[in-house]
């Protein structure tokens, strides 16, 4: 299987930057969640543009559903999101078609696909078909929400500017879920943008890290081998365009770090089971504690930048210059968010749907 | 599927710490591959003690071969690896089948489980049962060798040392492939057992970070969605006991960077194409380039430590302390390299085999 | 994975009878293959009425490909096809919503999906879904056919009519591939029409049995054990609607035979390896042998009869009687014929690109 | 995946006929379910000899339980069983290795493995690797039986005769799971027995038919498409060696009925809805319908016979005979039944951990 992910729960993603149109098919969704289109629209829209920061293609990203939902609540049988490609300037891109684009997937995707893939604005690569995911995401995150499972994700640094740590998780996911650039402390969030209209200045691009935290996710999710809640996220969070890292809890600053710095010390009030710190971000041996999942994603820098760059033809081999026009953010940090976003809901649709039946999302998250 | 990864060549493993036997089928490897049993005894006692550095456990890890090899070559067939388990001091563990180890899977093990896992020495969620990962690894690791694909791993960091980088690829795999512990620089790797002595003489741990590297893979491999190189090999990582954050390239240090500095130039001699740096890791848009794959796994510091620990006990829900006993390492990194090794091996066939075919392997490589 | 078939290429199904549109993801086709359109249109055209004999519905069928082929060919990603509901006649179904049709998946569904899926025209469950399988199909029987691979299907019995055996393979396949109603024997045709047009002027219907055959499989195709090619064709056809059996070569014939009479003998010519009978269809422990594959599968008659039958109302639980209104085909196996031939054709591709790569198919079949 | 099957609950096969051992991992079972060595002895003993109508291969068949499995219960991480081979005479087969025996796997054996495979008794392709899946299987069946779950297989026919329907399915199950020769009507056994003998004086062999039911299988268990009830089980018969048919309910026999006597009308008694009769075999639109589950396998004549036959040599590619020695069943049928049940059984385990969670076996079948 390709371009679908997921076991129970699993989305199947289509399309190409500039062809006919893209989406996505999501399967195994339990029957009987309620679908708010305006929800969808939010998300699409976070997903998109945040003023002068991002790219200047004017997609209305109109998502149409075509099978699964009736009346606004889903059927439990696969929900198909299309989205129409509108506004595409691909004679920016006929000149590139056999000139790679460094940072891009111009040159692997030809020794893939023997150079018949649609290349035209980055074609099946590019940052484009997560609005398909982010479309299936939605659904996915309404109905976590339901059974008390909240996903948040700030923009912990960008071009070297540091947000404030997660306090109150709650409150800063409510707050996050509102903003366009999903910074916690706003005046680091003024600093990054900045930076970004810096780099943007010089033609170029800055790249960031992201912080996610779930809270709500039961005890005794994942599996010992293969399947682990972090080979599981991971395995999603690395087929997001631009994604280079990932770590869970202190991540690698564990190899700076005693084992009795590291232990997470349990306690328990008679009732509930937890640790006093939570280096582990909510998971051990695989599986999840009952505690905050807190995970990090590395976003390289846009690749589109317009400085000269050294590159070659690589169906003449020649050595040449490249200076890329067309539109291109200089950060995609900010937009990433909703994308990881919506792949940690449909992992956890689908790890919780593996674990306690197809129906856990409809019957109010009773894990008994 | 849960404890079996892989689709075209995929390992299963099974056994717990202290049960009968540990070990793994690896299935879909291709015919006529050559397999030493030397190499995978060499293997295997790479997995195990470096004199004081660790566990006391004596444990032969004699590999029996149930299946799939005949006369020393694959059949095409399932190959089943079997270990016995000896030396097992259950009467260590019984104490604690109800107290949560910090930074153990005790507590997760019970969530998921029910309290009917074989909690002995780990049981299923032991490092241990990595043996079987490794054996399986070492026919992979082969089978790659043989068509010109070379994997290495070394301690890049451990308890706060770094050692050097890696300067000429092919000369430093091969002198690694013989080292118990793995490290470039024997002065560096002077001062990291120093350390990870240290720890232990306050009965404490320390962690690490293994770099790996591949060589010889060619351009082409991975998927655009949910299968990118990256995201396979991560899964793969996060199933690595300990292992806690996995980066490509230059990984979470790409937030600093601006993408003129981040874009790997392209450049040809007329023949081949390559990237003048390798910031992104031999990956781009998922896919190689042909560049050398390089990847880091940050590895927690062990969790058994001597040290008192505030814990709880899990059925009673009763606040208690802990002091661990047992034979338990200071440190694993140096052995979870050859784990690393086992399991990046592993991927690759797995991989190639869905690219060019399943007799791939046996057939010298041709990607034509 | 649900409505997801195949491991290397694989078709993803969505739609509902009366929702917005229907269609499906074909992905994992090769880069590079030629796709004619008016083929789809051909195909989609067999799968459709026939005269006065199948449903009065009148539906254009058009396919729009809104991803996956440029330029009239495929570029090696995801294959969207989508095909827009239209003269949807939902009233004729708001009565049934709780009365079940027997024959049909109205109670089951209701069972599965708790009264959310869209039971209007059979919905999700409708043989309609299947107009994506065949257009997905029309790409895969392309792309078998350019490797010299073919497939045919005919109506070997209906109505308790017999068709006559299969005869030159080569030439029946290119006639029968021209038949909207796919029977060899013109005379044996004409008596099955004559029989489904008694049946529905009784308001009743009539089954029949589909005899499939493949030509130019290489043989090694197909795994021992769980993966056998009858396994995973038998996987597909059962998900035809309305298929009850599936038999390969002599199939339940076997059960009156000796083995000197059912062991098919070896002969050579020197260069070739055949059999001089072929009543294992082509098979033998699960794996191609190189002869013709030749199953058979059973079509039980369409359930939607006009005359008055005993059900119930399953939420009030109580018995009830139904006369059954709207459109209904009184035969469907000459329509489930190509739906026959794209589901095999999907699956040979599949299977020979896990087999041989994912380029085979487009590198004309070479199995060296 | 080759050698594994299922999603949740998953088998995975190993082993040669003649090589060091033979075995099974079962993956996904529940933790908490009681195992029962006799019983996993007996159903290995079923599969075994039946006094003067079996190979005369005198394995023991002790099944190891190498993990899994602790004081007799499940621990919910992987079951490796493992069966020694014994007793091989595999000088009996050494000139055999480039002869293709007809009816058996030698030859696309040889396609597919170039030579490689162990050939030695069947080597993988071996009834006997069926040992593994019984075993796994005995494990399944103990635990459906638990929620009320039973499987019976009979000998629905055998060289020609006929044995008795299924009249009390309860009180046939019950019957079936003690006899080594699984036929309802005790006159019928003995045709059978004497028709075998018959045969096996002849140096020939019989087929037959085996048709299971199922009873206490919950509605709403199966997908709608391709993993249809009928195409799960479907697939999971066609791997059992020497299957070449599958039908559901009244299956190939549809084609002489109308829609009117193919329809099972519905009724309800005010608590529970269910169908007069059953010609569906318990399933509608690939879903279980609450009723008892009916299906039959075609099971062929043993392909090894004594007579002489025409074959060749398939790497001289020259013409030859071929008279068979070793030990040899002049029917399988009757050792068939256990494998059709115990896959049966693995199956429904999977189908309902998929449908209602992990803990579905172990928390009693409820499903709500």
């Amino acid at each position: 299987m390709k371009n679908t992910f997921g076991e129970s729960v699993c989305v199947t993603l289509f399309g190409e930057s500039h062809g006919n149109a893209i989406g996505a098919i999501l399967d195994g969704m339990a029957p009987g969640i309620r679908v708010d289109a305006n929800f969808i629209a939010h998300q699409m829209q976070l997903r998109r543009s945040v003023s002068s920061l991002s790219t200047a293609r004017k997609e209305i990203d109109e998502v149409e559903i075509l099978s699964g939902i009736r009346d606004g609540i889903t059927t439990g049988t696969p929900i198909a999101f299309m989205i129409r490609n509108q506004d595409t300037h691909s004679k920016d891109y006929e000149a590139l078609e056999t000139v790679a684009r460094p940072g891009h997937a111009d040159y692997t995707a030809y020794c893939k696909y023997h150079g018949f893939s649609d290349t035209r604005g980055g074609g099946h690569f590019s940052g484009r078909i997560t609005a398909g995911l982010v479309a299936a995401g939605a659904v996915a995150i309404t109905a976590l929400s339901e059974i008390g499972i909240h996903i948040g994700t700030h923009i912990a640094k960008c071009a070297g500017i540091c947000d404030r740590n997660f306090e109150d998780y709650q409150k800063d996911i409510t707050a996050l879920s509102e903003m366009p650039f999903a910074v916690l402390d706003t005046n680091k969030a003024e600093k990054m943008r900045a930076e970004i209209e810096s780099a943007k200045a010089d033609g170029d691009s800055v790249g960031g890290i992201l912080e996610t935290v779930v809270i709500g996710l039961p005890a005794g999710v994942g599996e010992p081998w293969f399947d682990t809640l972090e080979s599981v996220l991971a395995h999603g969070m690395f087929s997001v365009p631009a994604v280079k890292g990932v770590e869970f809890g202190k991540g690698f600053a564990f190899s700076d770090m005693r084992g009795s710095e590291a232990n997470d010390a349990y306690a328990s009030n008679g009732e509930a089971v937890f640790t006093t710190t939570n280096h582990n971000g909510g998971i051990l041996g695989g599986i999840s504690n009952g505690m905050p999942i807190l995970f990090r994603t590395a976003i390289k820098p846009t690749p589109s930048i317009y400085k000269k760059q050294n590159t070659v033809d690589f169906v003449k081999k020649e050595n040449t210059e490249l200076v890329i026009h067309g539109r291109h953010d200089p950060a995609i940090v900010h937009r990433a968010r909703v994308v990881v976003d919506s792949m940690t809901a449909l992992i956890l649709c689908d790890m919780l749907a593996l674990r306690y039946g197809t129906d856990f999302l409809k019957n109010g998250g009773n894990t008994k």
